[in-house]
């Protein structure tokens, strides 16, 4: 019955051609429930493949939901889902995996989801999320744009847009660059539905599968798992104070010519770390060298604490190799979904064609509001007093840590953006998980800031979105958790998987 | 110099190898402006393959912008674009198209960009969009509403959602299902950022390189787009006025086991058609027989001037082989970037999965507006309005089109949407749409709906976009642009291309 064929030339891997097969037989029905697959040895020796093959295409499976194995009975197909709605004419119900495109299930691939549904919890005090708190969108700001606009402008208020977003909001935005010391033109802006398109964007018109990117350890996980869905191969630069170790880069872009750096040089996520000015000097003059873009990603501009950070890559550029990602979402609000793409003409032309398709064009009111705070100088005042803000609660947080935070707990103040980067000593990172949960504070365990794993206990803790008077309360919280914490050495670096939330 | 190896057992076809090659060597600066490749003949004999491959090679390199062919001069290296800025630092700008993943160009890539750049133009009467026009859209029911909500929940209105959409917001569509027949749990929706983007997710989770998709010819071009871009075959089943020629359905089920079946079963867009009861009935029998998934693209539901449409497919379904998506961009605003997608969990969870990566979530305040809007029945209202004002639109139309059109024009009146799917004499195109530019009015031209060349002359009008003084002229004057041609008859299938913006 089992007729498998494999071609080891392909460039598809043959765990995947093996598990494909199942996945036919399983959802085309000629396999049901209970059905054994071939023993491991077995169908290795048959196919002339290791047997480490076999248990990869099996492990495949079993992430699909499809088998399960049993020691001593081997594996064997799953009954479907008890949710699958019962079929009233006696058709069998799809098995959705086994339609689906083939990915590798990667262990954090739920991070973002699990971390907005906390947004709607109220029990608990949320240190994981890098947004503002309710008390910093400014609310009456952007009302009273939203009315003023709506009475100017009426229904095109809510009408549709140019791909490319609004001429007079990509002209905002092109001044708003020039402050930041990147002269640019209108024509040279792309509005994105945030940054987080932005990033989408950019993978999706460069990366074909096995293509290298070189990014930061840690990073913003988001962005990794934008590129490992892309199937990029990741290439991991270590983070110190001072920002990506550039020192570390040369033999990397010799070796896999990367299709580009992605970085976040000022007030990294979720390191704080702000790259020095020698530091961007030379990565510009390696991107340069190599011939390798660089993805600036600059969202938490604006949130400068102490000192103005060095000029943008963008800026010290000169030879346009950077592509320059920002966003509203940090410092003005995340539900208007608006961020930006700077880049070269002939590449933005490529970026507007794959947005066009993704969303047909970002929210129209939101754009007219924020051109509206943006020539209004609003904008830019409000951002002055968010700092203040932020500076308090920064202080909060540093002050609670020094009190609170038990041997073997260390951190950096950052100079800017939300978060602190603190190494924990080595306790079991999923029941430290468990525990802060039934203690109701959330944070951001490091795992998914890696591209493997990662080298050593760290959380990023936010001081962004939980109120004011709660986030002394929420460090004391995780603080005691981790001094009640057992040390523990071996089974410290247990690796968490996707279906433990991150609460 | 010239050392490129093919493998002709890779999955990546063999001319793009060879433009692989070549885009290596424009972009690390080994080959400069005026280098000239090989004669196509000699390639071919060194290479040992056919001299249509280094044609199709030599295209790609020409389409991405890299090299020019010159009849007896051969084909060269470009130099840099004009709009490339210089380099202080004498470092050689990118050459961005040589960077990206090699997708093959289709003609009409750009009509979206084009299609929505015109709504900035006031100089044009435009017939080509299918979107509502200003005075249809309900500013002072949407506005009114985002007071209420500001005024009920504050900072909450601008803040993040959860990836899913809000629980509230997936409630109120829950509901919004039932009354179209289909009841679903609201942990069965996603909410998207319009139903582009849910078109856009849905492809993402099922199609590889190479996944057949079954769509109607004519069908919605922004779908086959997205279909295109992720390198699927396209498999066309022509459209009549009852809908999907249903009955030429099973051979293609059966020998090319499609990822999905794509329809737009109400009021097709761009043919107006409603698929027939009997054709639902029959379209499903045939998805469940041969286990294949249809996508439901349920966008004018509403949207009906005569009798109401027989049952979705959603709701005749009965095994949950229907995937559903929707809309309000058609009905109430396409500013608000708000569509969803009805599906079983087991796959809604990988869309969740993808979508959490493209823009995190979608806009908050659109979503907080719509569930009020819906729960207060004002939704429901202003759709029965809105049916009478495009009955009158579609009656202008009907009339203009009667007593304007010449010889050789024929159309049906739709019983709902937005469109009249017009046949036109076999005149010019390209010189037609040059012509009706001149006219200052605006259409669709067939091309891009149809999954090859049209095979017959066909444009599409819509009486959604205009202002409605400006319906009658339109007609008026696109009649007078098709009187005015001549009758060609060899050239007039010439294909347009990309670089003809549809005016």
């Amino acid at each position: 019955m089992i007729d498998i064929s494999v071609d080891k030339k392909s460039s598809r891997p043959v765990y995947l051609q093996i598990s494909q097969y199942f996945r036919e037989m399983i959802s085309q029905g000629k396999v049901s429930e209970g059905y054994r697959l071939p023993p491991e040895r077995k169908l290795a020796k048959a196919l002339g493949v290791n047997r480490t093959t076999i248990l990869n295409a099996y492990r495949d499976l079993k992430e699909a939901g499809l088998v399960a194995g049993h020691v001593g009975r081997g594996t064997s197909v799953l009954p479907l889902s008890a949710e699958t709605e019962p079929s009233p004419r006696d058709i069998q119900p799809l098995r959705w995996p086994a339609l689906l495109r083939q990915q590798a299930a990667t262990p954090w691939e739920g991070v973002i989801r699990d971390m907005h549904a906390l947004t709607e919890r109220t029990d608990m005090i949320i240190l994981s999320i890098g947004l503002p708190a309710f008390d910093l969108v400014p609310t009456a700001l952007i009302r009273d744009a939203q009315q003023a606009i709506i009475a100017d402008r009426g229904p095109e208020a809510f009408s549709c847009s140019p791909c490319e977003g609004r001429f007079g909001f990509r002209t905002a935005l092109a001044a708003l660059m020039e402050r930041r010391g990147a002269v640019c033109d209108p024509e040279e802006i792309l509005v994105t539905s945030g940054s987080q398109q932005a990033i989408d964007l950019i993978a999706r018109v460069f990366l074909e599968p096995g293509d290298s990117v070189v990014v930061e350890e840690p990073s913003y996980f988001g962005a990794l798992n934008v590129f490992r869905q892309a199937q990029a191969r990741l290439l991991g630069v270590p983070v110190d104070r001072h920002g990506m170790r550039t020192d570390l880069l040369e033999p990397l872009l010799q070796r896999y010519r990367p299709k580009f750096i992605y970085t976040l040089p000022t007030y990294q996520n979720p390191s704080g770390a702000l790259l020095s000015l020698e530091r961007r000097r030379q990565l510009l003059e390696l991107a340069h060298r190599f011939r390798v873009p660089v993805v600036e990603d600059d969202i938490y501009h604006d949130l400068a604490y102490e000192d103005q950070p060095p000029p943008t890559l963008k800026a010290l550029d000169g030879a346009g190799f950077v592509i320059y990602v920002s966003s509203f979402s940090k410092v003005l609000s995340p539900g208007l979904r608006i961020g930006w793409i700077a880049a070269p003409r002939s590449l933005l032309h490529h970026l507007v064609l794959v947005k066009q398709l993704t969303d047909l064009h970002s929210p129209t009111l939101s754009q007219l509001v924020i051109e509206r705070l943006l020539t209004s100088g609003e904008f830019l005042r409000h951002v002055q007093g968010l700092q203040e803000t932020y500076v308090r609660r920064r202080e909060i947080m540093a002050d609670t840590l020094q009190a609170e935070a038990p041997e073997g707990v260390s951190w950096a103040k950052p100079a800017g953006g939300f978060y602190f980067w603190c190494r924990l000593p080595d306790v079991p990172q999923a029941a430290l998980l468990a525990r802060a949960g039934e203690e109701r504070v959330s944070y951001l365990p490091g795992g998914p800031c890696f591209v493997h794993e990662p080298p050593e206990h760290r959380v990023r803790l936010s001081y962004s979105h939980c109120p004011t008077d709660q986030l002394r309360e929420g460090v004391v919280r995780l603080m005691r958790a981790v001094r009640r914490m057992p040390r523990a050495s071996a089974p410290a670096r247990a690796r968490m998987t996707e279906t433990q939330p991150i609460v």
